[in-house]
Order: structure tokens, then sequence, then C-alpha cells
């Protein structure tokens, strides 16, 4: 079971129960009570669990689990007595099934004494304010926000419902919607990195745009959005960024994209919607992302990439040119080898 | 115009007096009156916009802003009634035209009542000093700081004049330059990254060093920066960081460095000025980058880079020699194809 | 001398005291009395220095320090009248050196009154608690805790003795044994990234479980590590994390490993006892990584490694692999220049 030091279980689940939740199809025993999640290698007979890579075939073949998500087509390798909740999708079943089990607890409102807020801020209800939070003149925040100790609103900044702001987190200059989440140590808001480059000292340029975040979108820990230096940095709805990413000034992201931890994205470029960004990928400034691409964890895109495309490499070209490359280079040094 | 929420504009001018600013030629009507600056494709008749990045010369050609900084090469393309203010640096000339629209406000002299201060620290006139600040003993500050809210200077530390420090920065054992900006969640002086390895238990080298930053420096979001070990880590005047930058014990850079996103640059490397280096660097340690040098983006450097060279690639190598090693891949690949 | 502002000296010793500290053989003058450490070009008659990185034998040469530590085969290079402390780790040797001169000094007990410490934490002897702090509900840490401003720990964590928890750290979901250093900005226990893909909407998979930091680990500024998704992240006993890296849900590190700053370790990889990673490397997820591996700086793994190998590149090969790969692709763009 999760520690109950920091997680709370709702209650327990027939399978029939689970499979109304999640869309699935039962093989197996239907009535059968499920207590709580767990890992494949971990599951005891009263738990529930999942098969979505590969590379876990095994684990579910000897898996004690009680009962298991799992596609059509892996189903028959069910250990016997493993009651399967058959679906195409079976990590996004074992997401709703999860959250059924242990969903998020919002606390009861409450406002710490060691927050400061602006007489001129305006909350909405149900508002949990944290210790030593900052809430700045003119800021407007909607209902059911929940923002953790020590975090920074500054003057203006607009939030929308359902907002959870982490700990330790600044933002300024910002406009964010509805269901957005802060994790600790976001920056959001602050200068973009521009100015004239000078020898007798560089020119700053101020930065006058904003940040926008539209609805459902996530942050990870520590990252920094900056915001646009005329026009506004937008990130749109339902995308989700990882820990210790950079988004440089004016980027435009759209809806739905996966960004993993440390990618750096440079100034005025602009991705389209479902865009999935490996880790610690760097793009360079002033180009276009096409819709659905995918960049490979460390690449480095100098160029515009086609909708669809799957980059990678520094400089990072398409997938199948790149795994030539390295082909053809561990050919060469064979080939030296038997010289 | 930039959003009143965050910007206060300061007032109108005329093209002449923008053009006295920013030391500029006017081709047009140098009475006419702009009322804000604004981007090439959002530009209206009563805006200043400029034209630096050949690669929106189409944007200049259809743009509808009344005015525009341009270079004199290019002047020519400015669609009939556009007048120019002709300059060999566009973007420095905007720069300054947008400080004149935009001063950086300065808030009027406050400190909260929820910051500590310590009675040991000295601090000058006209501070500003923001929510839950915590400022440590001996601290001496210069006049005219501004501390943004929930900030940490811990014991010691000394500050130079018109310094501002963002939201939830950390900065111990440093000395700090005057106009030197810090943006939020800097961690500065805190101790490098040294110890004996041992298998039976790393044993921590003491970090005797500190912190020194010249004046007119600017530090980016999350970055952080090592004190020394004995000798001291120092960031020369009029360098710019980028946010999530690396900093390890000992390096020295120069004057009017350029140091983009995401770099890491290891203990003890020297840097000399006017360095240029791009996002996600890399550099290992005890190495010298000589003045001028400019480093691409993802490089990975470990030799030392000679003054004016510039160095691509991981590892890095002349930026020439890089892109003839992609060429000569790509030609391999091919040349296997019609094998 | 380190500046007094900064750091306090204990005593002076005698060569003979120290030799007795740290192991090491006398050749020379065993009742010199140095009075602090000092590197070997700035040393001065009275410091006691080092010889490590074979970069800097020529300082060493020339250095006008009184004592230095040095190994056998390299104490002959010692200019006349310098007395050599000879052992076969000069660098741990000076680290226990300067432990003595300038032990950690342990500020007395103070708790803030401007922290906030819920009343059902539980907290033991001996602990400075620092402005603005922030303990949640059921905390339980042990003697000698050291947590500087604006820290916040969130409900449930547990600590153990003789912690040190810099300043802006966010700690949540974690249990974390002794001896163990967080530096500022730190972010430990927040959500992995984990999710569903969905067009409609990524759905969140809650994370269920824990970081475990084992003792004697020390965490750098602004690294990130995820709780585990049902698993728990874990660091291993006596490991070092520099600045800036990213640790993902479920990763597991051994023993006395090494990660350099800007690491990227991505979900559910296993890494053994006494791997080393260089800086801004990668490793993909669900890997193994054996004990002792050495990974150098930039590589991007996307497979297991096996124990003892060297690894470089990205994608990474072993070491020697990766070297003819840069020597294969010099030799061909000077052929194809001579062709």
């Amino acid at each position: 079971m999760a520690d109950p030091r920091f997680f709370k279980k709702s209650q327990s689940f027939t399978v029939d129960q689970i499979a109304a939740i999640t869309g699935c199809e039962v093989i197996g025993n239907a009535t059968f009570i499920v207590e709580d999640v767990r890992a494949l290698d971990s599951a005891e007979s009263v738990h529930l669990s999942f098969l979505d890579n590969l590379k876990y075939t095994n684990a579910f073949k000897n898996t004690k689990a009680g009962a298991c998500f799992v596609s059509a087509d892996l189903a028959n390798l069910a250990p016997s007595g493993v009651t399967c909740l058959v679906t195409s999708n079976p990590y996004k079943a074992y997401a709703l099934a999860a959250q059924a089990f242990y969903p998020e607890n919002c606390p009861p409102s409450k406002i710490s004494d060691t927050a400061f807020i602006s007489p001129t801020a305006v909350i909405g209800d149900g508002a949990v304010i944290g210790s030593h939070v900052h809430i700045g003149d003119d800021v407007q925040i909607g209902d059911n926000i929940c923002v953790e100790p020590n975090a920074v609103v500054m003057d203006g900044v607009v939030i929308g419902n359902n907002v959870r702001i982490g700990a330790s987190t600044a933002v300024s200059h910002s406009k964010i919607g509805d269901y957005v989440r802060l994790y600790p140590g976001v920056r959001i808001g602050q200068d973009g990195f521009g100015f004239a480059i000078d020898p007798a000292g560089h020119v700053k340029v101020p930065q006058l745009g904003r940040v926008i975040i539209e609805d459902h979108v996530e942050i990870g820990a520590n990252t920094t959005i900056d915001r646009g230096s005329g026009p506004d940095t937008v990130i749109g709805q339902g995308t989700w960024i990882d820990n210790l990413v950079q988004i440089g000034h004016n980027v435009v992201i759209g809806r739905g994209c996966v960004i993993v931890a440390q990618v750096g994205i440079s100034g005025s470029t602009s991705i389209s919607d479902y865009v999935l960004i490996g880790g610690q990928v760097g793009i360079a400034g002033h180009l276009n992302v096409g819709m659905g691409a995918k960049i490979g964890a460390q690449a480095g895109v100098i160029g515009d990439v086609p909708a669809g495309a799957e980059y990678l490499g520094s400089p990072a070209f398409p997938k199948r040119q790149f795994f030539k490359q390295v082909a053809a280079l561990n050919r060469l040094i064979k080939k030296k080898k038997s010289d």
C-alpha cells in the first residue's frame, strides 16, 4: 500500500466497478474485490496491476496480482487465476483506477496568517494559502486555488480556478488558466534574455510581453518560462512540461505537447500541437516544429521540423538518417580494423 | 500596447526625439508622433518597430508600422509611408527606444514588516525589501536595492548599489557589485562539488572561497554559481548569464560574455572577455577559453579554445571541421545507398 | 586566508600534527608550523598546499608553500625547503587537513520566531531553524538539524540526525537519513512525470511512491528528485549529486555514486554502486547501469551499461569505440581534402 503518511486510500472496488470506471472488458472474476493498486513485481492477490511496457512481459507472466490491465493480444500470457481487464490503453486505465483509489485530496480552505496578501488582490472561494506566501497588488485568483508555502505571486498576475501552485514558486507578468499545476520552484514571467550585444555594455531590451498559460497545463519543478519581449510566451492547453526545462521569450507551444526534463527552447520558436520532445533536447530560436513531430532525447534542432517527422541527433536529422549515420560510422571503424 | 496590468508607458515621442535618443538618421517624417513600440507583424501606424533578423525581411516589407529602425542597406525595402530610423545596430536602437517608452519602474522605498533583517546588517538608502525576505548578520548593502519576496541573503554577503535580487533567490559567501540583477531562484555561493572520492565515503573538501560578481552582471532564473574552493569564483563586468546555467567552483569569467541557458562550466575553467557560449554547452574543468571565442549550442569542450575561434560539436572542433564531419557522414550514407 | 567574513579558522598546526590527522609520511621539517591551507600558486611560506592534478606540476615546482601534500613519485620535484607530506591520495589528505583548519561551524540551536512549525511536528535536540521556514504536520526530525531560511518541509516527511537543509528548498513525500545535506533550491518528492498520453487530454497517473535518501548523501543546488509512482525513488548511501540534476520517478541509485551537474536520469532506471556520471549526461528510462561504470560528460545512454564499463557519446558507446568514431570521421574529412 502507498505509505499512509503521505497517501490516503479512498476505498476498495470490485473488478466490475473498476471496469466501469475505466471502460475495460473483464476476463475472469468480475466480483473479485481489489484493495489497492501495485506494480507487477510487488503485487499480491488483493492488488490491481497493469502491463504497458513490453519490457515487463516477464513480470506479468509471474505476477501474483489478483487483477491486471492488459491489452487484448497479451491477455493470454496472464498467469492462471489473474483476472484480466482488457483495454487498448492499459496505462490510461491504470491511471483512472489509481485516481479512484487515491483521489487528489484537497485540504479544507485555509489561509495562513503568515502569508502576505495585498489588500487589492481578489481571491475566489475555497482557497488554501500556505505559510509565507506572497500575493501582490491587483492579483486576481479564481476558486479552489491551492498555494503551497513560500510561493510568490507578483503584482497583477491573473489565475483561474482549481490551480495548484507549488512551494517556493515565483510567478509574475502572467495569465494562467484553469486546472493548471505548477510544481515547486517554477519561475514564470521573468525577463527574457533580450539585449543588444555591445562591447561597451550589453543594452537591455525591455521585455514587454507576458506568459499565457492555458488550461490543464502542468509545469515541472524548477522549470523556467520567460515572458515575451513584446508578443507573449504561450503554453497551449493540456501541454505537460517536466522539470528543469527552459522556455525562452516569445515561444509559442501548442496543445497536448509533452516536453521532457531539461529541454531548452530558444526564443521565438513555435511548437505545434501534440509534439513530443525528449529529455535534454535543444531547439534553436525562430523555428517551427510541425504538428505531431517527435524529437528524440538530446537532439539539437537547428531548422524547421515538418509535421509528423521524427528527428534525432545534434545537429538533428530525420530519425532514419541519424541511425544510418551511426551505423556508417561503426562500419567505418570496423573496416579500419580489417585494413 | 504592453499590458497595462504589468507595464506603465511613460509618454509618446516624435521620431526626431527617438532619433536623438538612439543616434539614428531619419528618412521620412521626423515630426511624426510614435505612441509605442511593437513587433513588425502586429504594429499599426502609430507604432515604432525594428528589423534586425533577416528572417523577418518579409514582415518588414509588409509592416503597417509608422516608423522602423533598420540598417542602411535594407531601408529601401520599407513600405511607402514608413519613416525609417537608419542605424548600424537596429536592435540596440530599439532597446534604447523601448527603455524610453518603458523605463524600469523602481517602486518607492519600503521594507516589508514580514522581512527578517539582522540588527547587524547595514542597508543603504532607498531600499525595497519584500515579504519574507531574510537578510543575515553583517550583511552590507548599498543604496537603491530592490529585494523581491522570499529572497535569502545569508550572513556576511556584501552587495553594491542599484542591485535587484529576484524572488526566492539564495545568496551566500559572495561580494556583488553595482547594477547587478539576479533573477528568481538564483543560487549563489553554495559549496562547490569538491570531495576526494573514496569507496569508504567521499571526503568533503571545505570550500573556502567566495563568489565575486562584478558590476552590470545579469544572472538568469534558477542558475547556480558555486563558490570557490580556495580561490574565488568570478563573474566579470557586464557578463550576461541566462537561466538554468551551472558555474562550478573557481571558474573565472571575463567581461561582456554571453552565456545562454543550460550551459555548464566545470570547476577551475577560465573564460576570457567577450566570449559567446550557446545553449546547453558543456565545458570541462581546468581549461582556458580565449577572448572573443564563440562556442555553438550543445558543444562539449574538452580542450582549450583559442581566442576568436568558433567551436561546435561534442567533442567540440573548430566550426568548419565540425560541418565537414557532418557533411562527410551524410556523403557516406548516400554512398552506401548507391553501392 | 579564507575571507573571515565567511570562514573561521580554528588554529595552526605543526606538520607532525597534520601528518597524524591525514596519515602521511613527512619528508622535511616535522615541527614546522603551518598556519593555513592555500592553492599552490598563491601559497606563502606559512601555508600548506597539495598537488593532485598533473596539470599543476609546474605550479608545484614553483610553489612558495611551506609544506605540501604530494604522492611519493612526485615528491622529488618539490622546490628545496618545501616539507613534503607524502601520501597515495594527496587530495583526500588535503581535504582532512582543510577540515581541521576550518571545521564546519554549527551555529547554536535557535528557532526563528518567523518559522511556521506545525504543532504535530516532532523535532530533536539542537535544531537551528531559520526565518520563514515551513515544517508541516506530522514531520519527524532528528537531532542537530539545521534548516536554512525559507525552506519548506511538507507534511509527513521523516528526517534523521545531523541533516542540513539549504535555503529555499522544498521537500515532500520523503524519508531522509542521517548526515544528509540538501543545497539551496533542491526539490524532492514532487510528482513524477507520469501520465497516459491522450489527445483528449493526458491522464495523470497518481504518483504513490516516496523518495528515500540514505545516509551521507549530498544533493546540489536546484536539483530535482521526483517521488516514485508506486515503488520509491532511492538515493543510496554516500552518493553525491551536483547542481541542476534531474532524477525521474522510481530511479534507484546505489552507494557512493558521483553524479555531476545537469545530468538527467529517466524514470525506473537503476544505477549500481560507485558509478561516475559526467556532466549533462542523459540516461533513458528502464535501464541498468552496472557497478563502477563511468559515463562521460554529455553521453546519451540508451541501453544497459555493463559493470566497470566506460561509455561516451550520444548515443553512448564504449569509450574506445567512441574515440575511434571521432578519429575515423576526422580521417574521412582529411581524405576528402586530399582527393
